[in-house]
């Protein structure tokens, strides 16, 4: 398979430098991934400014397209201009931190993958449930077991999976669940500082809340020592609400 | 009612005022808006980086606060730190504009109103269906209507709506419509450029795709003269699929 590859932590990422060594054994791998730590930018996209793109070598040996901007442009990039042909999947990580519950909204890495849904191209996000020095030779397993095995026959157009692997040895993984997206979010707070000229300034911060009991949540089943596969969609519209407020309002 | 107002055009755009100005004859208004232009910004956050925040003037009037961050930064800072109590209601916009279909998942001025969801407050998203110089003042005028007439308890938590006005004189506006989120999206293509240095960089172009024929999308009602509203949810779990992987992959 012909599959490319991005994140959102960037070209010189440990998790996407082990994915892509494991890939590569069996498949023909293109990289184009931000030029930099491009965590938290969401579905951005880059219109207002130009986007520089350098080839990137490590060791005189080409690692692919280093990209000056989002996880959403490398996909565009990757499929219009580097790709030459057929692409037959789109990864994007392993991610270094959880995207789970209604934190994805915020990811980099899961828009990496929705881009890919959206220009048609069956995608997988993949992320590691941990920050501190996570096991991606876990993740990079999980994830050459998903490209052989993975029914994406049943993936429509539009939709794509995301993809999260509890940090354990791989021998010590339960199995896969699939999943749904969690209301785990964040309860934000702000601390407030003053620059030396006077001005202020204020970092975000954030405890997580994890209140979804429901036994189908993505959290949950990376809690229990399970891969959780969600499918995902483009599409926002809350169905049911539609339903009620056409009811009510229209004609 | 508290009305919180942001959008993604930055905090001394035309149609952030206009806006303002209309909702402040019967509101209580608090602008907390981002210092430029950040479209495109999609649900970006500014967790790398400090948030510079200045308070706005005109004048000697008091606007607002200008915030060095996203749509989704301004919606924070303004419930957690500026509030100073109750909000009862967030607007993003009015933007200059349409979001519609695909495109809202770029969208800062939709992210605005989903950040709203997301903190529980009843949100909106309203958008100008032209960009060069819309009628602003019909948007204004369709926003007054549906802060005091929108049925705000058929919303369940993280669900928010998203409103495209079309660009006409209110008097010929041909009423509302509630709509799903169609599947009008961008052929993209990239023009290739060097710098006077030699590098290569890339300016992103699009043509829109519109060939979704519901009667229920959002593009279709606006085209017909409709106001469209979609409710929107923060939730991208794909059912149908779920469902079918589901009985396919779990034990």
């Amino acid at each position: 398979m012909r599959i490319l590859v991005t994140n959102d932590d960037g070209i010189t990422a440990p998790g996407l430098r082990e994915l892509v060594n494991t890939l590569s054994e069996k498949h023909e791998v293109l990289v184009v991934a931000p030029s930099q730590e491009a965590s938290a930018t969401g579905h951005a996209i880059t219109i207002r400014l130009p986007i520089w793109v350098k080839e990137m070598k490590i060791d005189d040996k080409f690692l692919g397209y280093s990209v000056m901007g989002t996880p959403a442009d490398c996909v565009k990039l990757g499929l219009d201009v580097f790709s030459k042909g057929k692409v037959d999947l789109i990864l994007s990580g392993i991610n270094r931190g959880p995207n789970l519950g209604t934190d994805i909204i915020y990811s980099g890495t899961v828009s990496g993958a929705l881009e890919g849904a959206l220009q048609g191209v069956p995608s997988m996000a993949i992320s590691m449930c941990d920050f501190d020095d996570p096991k991606y030779e876990t993740g990079a397993k999980v994830a050459e077991k998903l490209v052989d095995e993975f029914p994406w026959e049943l993936l429509p157009e539009f939709c794509a999976i995301n993809v999260n692997v509890p940090d354990l040895p791989y021998e010590e993984i339960k199995g896969f669940r699939v999943t749904r997206q969690s209301r785990r979010r964040y309860r934000d707070y702000f601390e407030a500082r003053r620059d030396p000229y006077g001005n202020t300034y204020y970092w975000m911060l954030g405890d997580v809340i994890e209140d979804d009991t429901s036994p189908d949540s993505d959290y949950l089943a990376v809690k229990e020592g399970y891969v959780s596969i969600t499918p995902i969609t483009i599409f926002l519209t809350a169905e049911d609400v539609y339903k009620e407020l056409k009811r009510r309002m229209n004609r």
